[in-house]
């Protein structure tokens, strides 16, 4: 029986794919790049495109609304997870390929769930890749964790109140989608003496790769979305 | 001028070596495996030996006494950290192969401290890998996160106080370093609930590797040193 892979293509640079990665994107017939923003799709597929013969593999690009949740949402997941299981029936090997972790915040968990409902018989496996956050520590040359170290890793979105408590209470914290709340969040480093202790990273792994320690001049700035903020005490 | 590569080779398949990690291995003259455990270097270096050619690159393997701190173990970084500057001012590239992320929880990191305050200008360089946390989530099937999720990432030796705060506020916790201590982490997990909630995975990514749901199977039992527990709500 055909299988389902989810391949992590990782953060840009094409020289980051593993191995595995590679011989599993070039065995599969159907390429699956599901995302939030058409931009992160077609940049997933920048980086494997070396890899692809479109005259034998069929690439599928989704878009997927950028709601929280509802019905709109859950329709094109199960509509997407539809469109997958038909290709795997007819022996088709399916692989999505993600620019972040499957297992990290990624558009795949959605789909993996849906499938592993209503076809338990399926084998779906997840081929790991380097998160993002891994490769942006390593850009920017710091440690996420050293010896005791406690390491937490949120969505910048949260309340005030929550940030603030992980912020005290961790050694690193790793700040998720925080392009859309940054001046909030620097407000926070600030009130808690951390402003000169953090560094965001962009676009870490591709060539528009940029490390920022001197937050100040981010502040006011229209920022892009596939960047995050690593606090270290 | 030479420079020194922190290479991380991936938590044991290797195919799981980027293209980048492959080719700086190969390049660099000198291999360095610094590490805890003895077991852990030959591990290391098992996992690039097929790139590795003797004749023309040489390989240090240095094991570090398993203290927390203390003169005796500064002393040892001390020693490593001058040999490796040797080596660069005599012109050779060094590259660190460690099975973990050097970011996280590494033996390299103490190396790199000692390092960038003695020579400031010796070009380091960190080459990201998979990560032992993503490896397993791929492997037990589990997000470490979703949407709004928290995730947590704290080594196991912790206090219960501690544990105990963190597996209640965190949609996700890894828990790091977990052999020794894994009866009284069984203990806390029985007493929020969360046995059945918890995934041990060992050795991820190598042939020994083994996914374990079931964590009363492992009581009283010797548990792996590379080996660490997802719990997710």
């Amino acid at each position: 029986m055909a299988v389902i892979y989810a391949v992590v293509v990782g953060p840009g640079d094409p020289e980051l794919l593993t191995r595995k990665a590679e011989r599993i994107i070039q065995k599969c017939s159907v390429i699956c790049a599901p995302t939030g923003a058409a931009e992160a799709a077609s940049y997933a597929l920048s980086i494997v495109e070396h890899l692809l013969d479109r005259s034998r593999q069929e690439v599928i690009t989704r878009v997927f609304p950028m709601l929280k949740q509802g019905p709109e949402l859950e329709a094109a997941w199960e509509e997407s997870a539809a469109e997958v299981i038909a290709r795997i029936d007819s022996g088709e090997d399916v692989a999505f390929i993600t620019i972040g972790d499957p297992c990290l915040y990624s558009t795949f968990l959605y789909i993996y769930r849906i499938i592993r409902k209503k076809r338990a018989d399926i084998t779906i496996e997840i081929i790991p890749g380097i998160s993002s956050i891994n490769a942006s520590a390593a850009a920017a040359g710091i440690p996420l964790g050293i010896a005791s170290d406690r390491i937490a890793i949120i969505p910048a979105a949260f309340e005030d109140y929550e940030l603030r408590k992980t912020l005290k209470e961790f050694d690193t914290v790793v700040l998720m989608k925080v392009s859309r709340v940054f001046d909030r969040i620097y407000a926070l480093l600030l009130e808690l003496g951390l402003v000169d202790k953090g560094v965001f990273v962009r676009r870490v792994g591709s060539p528009q790769q940029e490390v920022i320690f001197d937050l100040s001049t981010l502040l006011g700035k229209e920022l892009d979305y596939l960047s995050m903020l690593i606090v270290r005490r």
